[in-house]
């Protein structure tokens, strides 16, 4: 654990996990209201934990905010938490299963008084959670803020939020267990695979499983990129080899995203996240709705119907989505037009990169939450693929273009060049290494004027928690994981035209790895770990592009000269073999995708264990309350 | 519950259940030794049920088998019975669980001491377990027969019926609840539905299931039967016309299909078989392998290596199929080449009815137990999958060449026409009225003789037993489905040419209802129930068909010569569009199956929250051995 501590009103030492920063000119008396909230028992709805004012002491100009307040809590509520939180610890057995806190001897790494049992990433997603989950009770407003309105039900942080008084809330990073992370994964270059799950442990499943994506995708596409080699040196163009390398190219990556499937179930089981259920989550805190009982758990919680949120979906953001999406292709096919117009001949090289910036309905819609979903997860999934969809049309429309309506296989070779190696140098600098260089300067300036005052030391907690709060914030892997789609899409869709993308994409996505790793360690505020059993959507949108390219490369390929000239007569039969190869090919992907089980053997047999142990126990205990002639309850 | 009852040795009256019938010459101590391994304690490796020897009192003449014994048991057993093979019943709560003895008067319909609690089917479902389950520990042979070798996890029924010295093992009818069945059922022609919950009851979920497909996919029908009808009569040949009934058919076939799916899952969560887990089944009787841990449950039974498993099937089966599948395609060939050599025009009316007989290799499939499946629903759907693919092509393979070959729609109109009126007929009348006229005439002669000696009563048990010991056996679902599959198969594949398809389809099934309702009941012997929680690999089978019908109308639509017409100049260009049209159109068909949630919302919360509840009960387990001190195993 760390060394720093500091001490609540109280005087409770306590680690500190959280920072909540309020709005400089908040009103004194709702500060100490909501402080008060977090620190009362939570039989009174409080969250019962220890907070903490941060000093302005060693702060040399005044300008900082007083209002960041460090929060912490004890061993004891932090376990009692993760029981509450529902999660999932190796058992004593070797079985995954849910933690209590009554059977905490029995789980395998707990010593003591289980210091060290949960990650510190852990403890702040269990306060996270306790401080989301304070709802109001009877309170009907916020105090001295007659026109927040609060009402039964609705998360307290949350209101605050939206209405500006309360800027943000963060976990603090843990400077040791930083610099020791970050020596493993990017401090020196190695062929070594990453620590998942030290970066588990430091960041949470969710980002672990990204770059457990990236590193697998990386070498997942090793042998594509060996077998584009030749292609590329020899400049073999003969019908042949093409339809060899796009065959192989997509049974290659049917089989690969299945692979993927299995591999993540692995580790999901044992990060505890494959077991811990969907529908027991609390629901995310930006779900309203009035509280009732959770017809699932019997628990106190926000509800919505179901009824009403489908129909919010299907009578709001589904036509709304076809109407931007319309729209969008309109305005594309005008610029087209123009083009078309205005050049004449368009062999100009890095065609794709001018592309029309389109309309972006992603930020609306991201800012949109009409749909009030219960779940972080499937208001995620929603999200994602609405905005995947303009996604896909902004970045592979003109290619798609080039490849199908000029049929110009030479500007689309050079496009796709060109846009896979600006691309990659762009995105890198423009994302870490710019912002690194940024964050290192600012940081440099804090130092060097505490050296002037305190000499070599560390930095005080004060100077280290302000300088974290003006990080800038990580919104996700939403970007990151767009990245990876869009270079699939390139290696895939067009692979047999350009057999040498995946060579580039596997040395972009070497360098990815190390960019990415320095952004969340040293440019971005610290992210809350969110627990994740898959990559979610994103399974279906790569497996959705593999299906489209399918039909594009048997498209590109009955369009070449080389098999044109197979069938000098007919036309016609030539589309229709290609049709029908196409159709095998899309039988054989869906078979393939059937028969790979989407779980490993041994992992299903766990599963299975836990789910047989759990039924024997219900059944044992309605015996023991038949026998003690206690009422069943539903 | 019945009335008739026998008494074992004991002089126990109990009702009879279920008769085994062994050889006329088994030697006595073979059948002496199973009987007191049926009767024996559960202890000393029994099955502790009651057993006696069918009398030959009132028989007239001295042909009849002497071997016949009757099976029954006392109804504490029978509930502990229920208890092991996992029944789930309804809960005081309204929610389905598993049932317990202990805890047997918080379930809802149990009433004093359990009577009519579990079904006359339930019962003898629970029998058939008991009896398959009768597993060999430490005899190394069947007495008498040194060379029935026997090793330890054997079952001992299904030795000595693999050898021949147990001739069957079949359930009892209850003439007075069939009686009252069959009225409800059939009896009267009426509008209502089937009695589906008084199916299940007395023949098990398996049928009901199937009965229960049946109806809804009559239903489902009768829209597109309604819309043939205008076609027919008024002769519409008009492009756009087929194309919106194609159209409308495609979508519509993949909506009943999801639909059924929801549909099923309600019956079946209300049958309790739903939450019966599959993992948790015992081994089929016919698996074989050494005694050993289940993984799962840690009970003791049967295992074989999966990586074996695995291993048969791909390099013995699927080669096999591969094979047989070559070679009848290569048969078929050879006959329609012959055909057209020899006839030269072909229009000759109902063509497809002849057709090849081709290999029939599915009686060597059936008889196949290579891949040893563990359970009987794993074992039953990997055969279907190798019997299905044969059928699929020898009924479609004359269609596909007269649409796709020769080009003939006047001729596929016919064969269609053709062929689903006389397999209608044919198949009615040989499969349930000229059966069930043949057993009528055996009864009366049973019954006369009776009558002459006996006056005008009910048949003595031992008569109506070895009447129904003569009965045929009903081998399955398998033949039932298959037919509608075909029939799904004539009015989606060519719905565009033959718009009336769908009206002799629904025809067909009103009478299909009472024929196979009156098969059941009178023409088959009894059938064990077989729980089922939907129709298995039959779902995945429609839903191909009805992908492959989408490729065949489009292909349909694009070489009427209305289409053509739309393009004069360029068939390159029809073809496009027709591969488009047909690309969208699957891609809808995914997208609708995707956004249909496969188990109806109010099914999926309580099944969340069984499993929140069993989890909940394995914590409190845990913190109650935690704290009594005992250690936890695995």
């Amino acid at each position: 654990m760390k060394s720093v501590s500091v001490s609540d009103s109280d005087g409770h030492a306590f680690t500190p996990l959280v920072a909540i920063e309020l709005a400089e000119d908040i009103k004194e008396e709702a500060a100490s209201w909501l402080m008060n909230k977090i620190k009362d028992k939570q039989q009174r709805g409080g969250a019962d934990l220890l907070v903490d004012q941060l000093s302005q002491e060693g702060q040399s100009d005044q300008k900082g905010n007083p209002n960041i307040f460090i929060v912490g809590a004890t061993w004891l509520r932090l376990l009692h938490g993760a029981e509450e939180v529902g999660l999932v610890k190796e058992f004593g057995d070797g079985s995954m299963r849910g933690f209590t806190y009554a059977n905490k001897d029995s789980f395998k790494s707990f010593e003591g008084d289980g210091d060290g049992f949960l990650s510190i990433a852990e403890c702040q997603y269990i306060i996270k959670h306790e401080l989301d989950t304070l709802r109001a009770k009877d309170e009907t407003q916020v105090p001295g803020y007659t026109q927040m309105k609060l009402y039964p039900g609705k998360s307290i942080i949350r209101r605050m939020q939206s209405k500006g008084i309360l800027l943000q809330i963060f976990p603090l990073h843990v400077k040791e267990n930083l610099k020791r992370l970050s020596l493993s994964w990017y401090g020196k270059v190695k062929l070594s695979h990453q620590p998942l799950d030290d970066i588990r442990q430091y960041f949470g499943e969710s980002l672990a499983l990204y770059f457990g994506f990236l590193e697998y995708f990386t070498f997942a596409l090793v042998p594509m990129a060996f077998l584009g080699i030749p292609y590329y040196l020899f400049d073999w163009e003969s019908y042949d080899k093409y339809v060899v390398f796009a065959v192989f190219n997509l049974v290659w990556s049917t089989v690969i995203l299945e692979v993927w499937k299995r591999r993540s179930a692995s580790l999901a089981y044992g990060w505890g996240t494959l077991s811990r259920k969907k529908a027991f989550e609390e629901p995310r805190p930006g779900f309203h709705g009035t509280l009732g009982l959770n017809p699932v758990t019997g628990r106190e919680e926000p509800v919505f119907p179901y009824a009403r949120r489908q129909l919010r979906m299907y009578l709001v953001s589904v036509p709304f989505v076809l109407l931007c999406l319309y729209l969008s292709l309109h305005v594309m096919m005008v610029y087209f037009d123009m083009e078309v117009l205005g050049s004449g001949a368009a062999r100009r090289g890095a065609h794709g990169l001018d592309r029309p910036a389109a309309l972006h309905p992603q930020h609306h819609l991201r800012g949109g939450h009409r749909e009030n979903h219960r779940l972080e997860s499937s208001h995620q999934n929603h999200l994602i693929l609405k905005v995947l969809v303009f996604n896909f049309l902004n970045c592979f429309a003109s290619l798609f273009y080039i490849a199908f309506v000029m049929q110009d296989i030479v500007l689309l070779r050079q496009s796709l060049a060109t846009l896979l190696i600006t691309s990659q140098i762009l995105n890198q600098i423009m994302e870490a290494f710019l912002p690194y260089w940024l964050q290192k300067r600012r940081n440099k300036k804090v130092h060097t004027r505490n050296r002037r005052t305190m000499g070599d030391q560390e930095l005080p907690l004060g100077e280290q928690v302000r300088l974290e709060a003006d990080m800038n914030t990580y919104l996700g892997t939403f970007d990151d994981y767009l990245e990876l789609f869009l270079l699939f899409g390139y290696v895939s869709l067009f692979s047999c035209v350009y057999p040498l993308a995946a060579l580039l994409v596997v040395l972009n996505n070497v360098t990815e790895v190390y960019s990415d790793a320095l952004k969340m360690c040293q440019v971005f505020k610290r992210p809350f770990s969110e627990p994740a059993a898959d990559i979610g959507v994103w399974q279906l949108a790569f497996e959705t592009m593999s299906v489209i390219s399918v039909v594009t490369n048997c498209a590109l390929i009955g369009m070449s000269p080389h098999t044109k000239a197979y069938f000098p007569e007919s036309e016609t039969q030539l589309i229709l073999v290609v049709v029908a190869v196409e159709h095998v090919l899309l039988a054989f992907k869906f078979f393939l995708a059937f028969v790979i089980p989407d779980i490993p053997k041994p992992i299903q047999i766990k599963l299975a264990r836990l789910e047989f142990q759990s039924l024997e126990a219900l059944k044992k205990r309605k015996m023991l309350e038949a026998a003690a002639g206690i009422p069943s309850k539903s």
